[in-house]
């Protein structure tokens, strides 16, 4: 017997990857980081050895000599608005633009293998297009004519793979783009690249057999975040003006997290999200629980430039989408009360998750951008079943087709899935229909109990009776964790079970003083689930110095726009709150 | 051994319905039609012999003695919004406004067996306090105050029975309103009754074990209709001012086309579902296909009223409901172009209805009321499979847990029913995923085909270009039938696979020439439903003499309001033709 037949494609399909890179764009062996040295099968099995000195690897584009000085300008000095004012005003043309970011997109690569399918030939021959229709017309092709994004590797794209890393889907180019990426390219948006996820998309680090382990540019000892863990590292590495990912587990709100940037979960039907190759049977979606695509960004001025483009034109292009609006994020007039969630009931988080939580509280409770009331809140009783609802509904059909997927090539699962995902019988209707009463029931109790302040004391009323405008919890209960070991997910799953819109706001990175916090003493553990996350305060906290500390804000079903709306108001007062004490110590 | 429980039940809750008509608004033996001096079960199984020479029955409650002069004109007079208006300038008291429906409601009872579930005793001390409010305060208590409406006997009303005619289900009051209940008791409406359905809700003849057969008020000989059929009677008969109803195959427009009054079926998540009783297992409806709540009544201007008031709160009252606004119907200032459907590929309608199609289509093309253009299209060849798919959606359990509720009480099927109910096994989740993938392609093609004219050539784009404003087509490919000889099902749950609103316009009634009308001579049957479906033109023609005839109006998913407008422009262009006819003819 040969060796399996997935090594084979593994190899091909890495050297179809390095042959789209130009030799010009060739990072000096210098700027390497360790982790990189390892080939990608080897970086899936290795799980320590990619810490190295080089701390953060963001600056490397800036300094590596690939970019010339005025690519460096136009790769760093703009937000979205800014980048399509300069090209709409012919200070920039798409062409430079789209260069600029593919060089920097493949020096991206070079550091944290974040690309699966660099579409650089595409992208120049597109914004050469533009810039003519601009010429010829004098009109822009669309509102985001020109601007360089990139989309999670599940977003199909006519001519090139979705393998979402598993090599039975190698060499099978789509036939035809997902909505999303006609709706992007419609209004003008480049598409530079697609990006890694993890193997089967079902877990938080973006690693598989074909283009390996996606690392942090921010500290290669901790994990990339996934599934659209590729996305959040092109964003953070500035190689992609917004990227786009799918959430469904907290795929788009966790690498947000990990890179220290910025994610946006839609509500179902905000985002078209046909068209995308998940490994999955076709259909399941429907019966199962439902991702969400939806922006990563640098910022929630960016997500808000991108969402007025797509919400009120999702409904043209996905067939999964609703009619929408979105008004500009004006300045709220209005009085915000804010609900303030320590913990879900099953997980109490790390205390400096705990703390964060806490400090934004008391700025945004003194906001000089907005009249704030913050309250304290605590978990509906039914909380706690949303992770495992969720779960059970995410493995409806007992991992048979995409186990099934994997032995077509004899590829081995990833480390963290080994254990984790087994085969097991499909449900039958029966315990699917009582999955989703279940499911039901949950909706009801966590609207009428989570969104009321004071709590609600009525039981029979069905009323939402909403006194909170939006709610800030944790993303994890634990800081970016290590490779292969993200514990909980009861803080993200939970909102894609209730449909709820949700977002990460990055705050600041961890302290000393956030190291020396400890658990109260007398606390007992929620569940086993809480004593697991305990551990990551016992060994190794070290490890977490400078990872970026986040908050998640939530409201209720299909307010997306609200939410952008609070998620604005927090990020600019926390913004200001910063800003002033950086100045203060100066 | 004894006779079967069902048996007993069915006369206890029968007795216990007449128990809640008072001996005063008993009906002179004179009034009472044929087809109602047959028990309930002998109703169910006796299917010819209805017919009798006593006409329309919608007048009987003017001539019967039982509503006073004043009585007469609180139920004939006032549509929905001359009503409140009525009650707001305090020149009617919401008691005696409700105590004049309740009367005609009695009366509608004892001529067609619409209601099941009599709330006269509730609707008076609920209108009492209404009274006393705006005594009291001088406010209405809300958009609705003193509306007397009907609900659909699967909707729950807390303390009384929702047994959807399955004595299983008899003697178990709902312990909480439904969210729709809730939402119209919120608003000051006032549930007068629950209304008659078919046993198990699946066809089109409101006949059960408990309840018997709702007899159509213009016409013993004919249905009317399912499942919303006792709406569609209490509606029709001025016994209620909106009656609603739900909606999976047909089951709010058929009812509305039998009756001659006027259906909406709005998108999933305009109008709250939550808190019914189907007899159905919970959570099948999350799996399967989604039934629809929405209104029946009189006129679009009264359908308009009160979609205005339930669409902007309907988040708040069902937790499967999204955010709507509902503006007035202004004046359409922009042209309409509206697409003529005439056969959906699969059921060739037989002649009067082709005919009435092509008649509407002629006098909107003229319309005075708007601009609008009004093209042939034929149907995209994907709509055949629409019915099957959608069929086979609602029958994912293979019937068993319905099945086993009957058999609780050794209750037998209806007749209609026998040989079409079978129990099969339940779908695997591997056949269910595959349905669901058939369901997200027809969607995707009905998109792109249906709404595109000129027909659309682009296969590879997703994108949506509608240039239809909305399509009429038939309700069904047949006049109303007889009872339990409802044919194909196509028209109507097409609509509710595809979520697209849909609703039922009457036009005029069926007149000697049109029972002329012949097929053309050469036409092939496009199916053995279409086979089939001719039958209804070989017999009997001439019970269909003064039926109803009506159109169907559709737009894309989730543009109900649009629906609304074409509706309204559409019905009152009809209007004014048909006036100026018929005094062109005096």
């Amino acid at each position: 017997m040969g060796e399996p037949a997935y090594l084979d494609i593994s190899a091909r399909k890495w050297k179809q990857l390095n042959s789209l890179i130009p030799a010009q764009w060739r990072l000096d062996d210098k700027y390497i980081p360790r982790g990189m040295r390892l080939s990608p099968i080897e970086s899936v099995h290795k799980l320590d050895g990619f810490g190295d000195d080089m701390g953060s690897l963001v600056d490397i584009p800036r300094k590596c000599g690939i970019l010339n000085s005025r690519e460096i300008a136009i790769t760093e000095n703009w937000d979205v608005q800014g980048l399509l004012y300069e090209i709409a005003e012919k200070r920039l043309t798409s062409e430079e633009v789209a260069l600029a970011f593919c060089k920097r997109a493949a020096v991206a690569q070079q550091l944290t293998r974040c690309l699966t399918e660099p579409l650089f030939t595409e992208a120049l021959e597109q914004a050469r297009r533009l810039d003519h229709h601009l010429k010829r017309t004098g009109k822009l092709f669309g509102p985001l004519h020109g601007l360089p994004v990139t989309v999670k590797d599940t977003f199909d794209v006519k001519g090139v793979d979705s393998t979402v890393g598993i090599t039975a889907l190698a060499f099978k180019p789509a036939i035809q783009d997902a909505a999303l990426v006609e709706l992007l390219r419609s209004l003008g948006a480049i598409i530079i690249a697609k990006t890694n996820v993890p193997q089967t998309m079902s877990f938080l680090d973006s690693v598989n057999n074909i283009f390996g382990r996606t690392l942090n540019p921010l500290n290669r000892s901790l994990t990339a975040g996934g599934s659209s863990g590729g996305e959040g590292v092109a964003v953070a590495m500035r190689a992609s003006m917004v990227g786009f990912g799918t959430d469904i587990g907290g795929s788009i709100r966790i690498p947000a997290m990990c890179n220290g940037i910025y994610g946006f979960k839609p509500s179902v039907g905000r985002i078209p999200y046909g068209g995308t190759t998940s490994g999955q049977p076709n259909g399941k979606l429907r019966v199962a629980l439902k991702p969400v695509a939806g922006p990563i960004a640098r910022s929630i001025e960016d997500i808000d430039a991108i969402m007025k483009e797509l919400v009120p034109r999702s409904e043209l292009f996905g067939h999964d989408c609703i009619p929408g609006l979105w008004p500009s994020l004006t300045p709220l007039k209005k009085k915000l009360r804010i609900g303030l969630l320590l913990n879900d009931g099953l997980v109490n988080p790390v205390p400096p998750i705990t703390n964060i939580l806490k400090e934004v509280s008391n700025i945004i409770a003194r906001s000089q951008v907005a009249d704030i009331e913050v309250v304290d809140i605590s978990a509906p009783a039914v909380m706690k079943k949303c992770m495992f609802t969720g779960g059970r509904l995410m493995d409806v059909d007992g991992s048979g087709p995409l186990l099934d997927l994997l032995d077509q090539t004899g590829e081995p699962l990833m480390p963290y899935l080994r254990g984790r995902t087994k085969r097991r019988p499909p449900m039958s209707i029966e315990k699917l229909y009582a999955l989703c009463a279940e499911r039901d029931q949950i909706e009801v109790d966590m609207r009428q109990q989570m969104w009321s302040w004071p709590p609600s004391t009525a039981t029979t009323s069905k009323v939402f009776a909403q006194t909170l405008d939006a709610v800030i919890c944790p993303v994890a209960a634990h800081p970016v964790p290590k490779h292969d070991s993200y514990g909980s997910l009861s803080y993200t799953t939970t909102f894609v079970l209730l449909d709820y819109p949700t977002g990460t706001i990055p705050v600041r990175n961890m302290t000393e003083t956030d190291l020396n916090l400890e658990f109260n003493a007398g606390d007992k553990p929620l569940s086993k689930f809480d004593e697991g996350n305990r551990q990551f305060w016992k060994e190794d906290r070290k490890i977490y110095l400078g990872s970026p500390l986040s908050v998640q804000v939530v409201t209720p079903r299909l307010h997306d726009h609200e939410l952008c709306q609070v998620m604005s108001v927090i990020d600019s007062t926390l913004k200001r709150h910063y800003q002033s004490n950086t100045k203060a110590m100066l």
